[in-house]
């Protein structure tokens, strides 16, 4: 893929999520994805991703950067959202909180096969003080 | 930049960090440099550097994954390290942690100018929880 395709392949991605367009995940993540080292597959990033979405039911992915170098993409996503109860071991409770999230994913065979990921858990934390 | 170009001056960017060659600093880093949308200049951005020395003594900056998209620049760098005292309000006191940071630069004028960088401390405080 070119730059501008590997950029129009994560967009597409991220309206899958939006979507919670689950049966064609698998066009965007390979089967054998690793999150963090982690070997999840397909089913497991999948799962991973239904519960963010039942533990912050109003969960939207939104792109604050893209930087695409073929095979690799690295996104900024910025989060504006309401965790229900506990979130990263933080108690939240229905309160919104803002938040980034800064993740590299490297493709192979045209799909998410590695993902590294750092959410920004501090800044929450921050805002929870603040209070 | 090309892209090649810019991936070099990053590296050159790195190999400053680690000579700790804080008077060349300037022909990497932007005079109005922000850090996570904060305005910090040059000079507050060394200050971070050599903060960053005295509390990590064994600091080394090493690039695991670069993505140069010009003028943006992603690196996912990681650490292997041992703090003296606190680090991120967590109590170190000269263990060796790993962890790693996932950072996004926008250059202007060929200089970084933009940083938005989210560092793992939740990798950390797994870490010293399970000593």
């Amino acid at each position: 893929m070119t730059r501008n395709q590997l950029a129009s392949f994560y967009q597409g991605y991220i309206d899958c999520l939006n979507r919670q367009a689950w049966d064609q995940l698998g066009e965007f993540v390979h089967p054998q994805v690793t999150h963090n080292a982690k070997p999840v597959g397909l089913a497991g990033y999948r799962g991973m991703l239904e519960r963010d979405f039942r533990e912050i039911p109003d969960l939207v992915f939104h792109i604050q950067l893209l930087i695409a170098d073929p095979p690799n993409i690295a996104s900024r996503l910025d989060f504006n959202v309401t965790p229900r109860g506990e979130f990263f071991g933080l108690p939240i409770n229905g309160r919104k909180v803002k938040f980034a999230e800064n993740v590299f994913y490297e493709c192979v065979d045209g799909k998410i096969s590695r993902v590294w990921s750092v959410i920004d858990t501090a800044a929450i934390a921050q805002q929870l003080g603040g209070d």
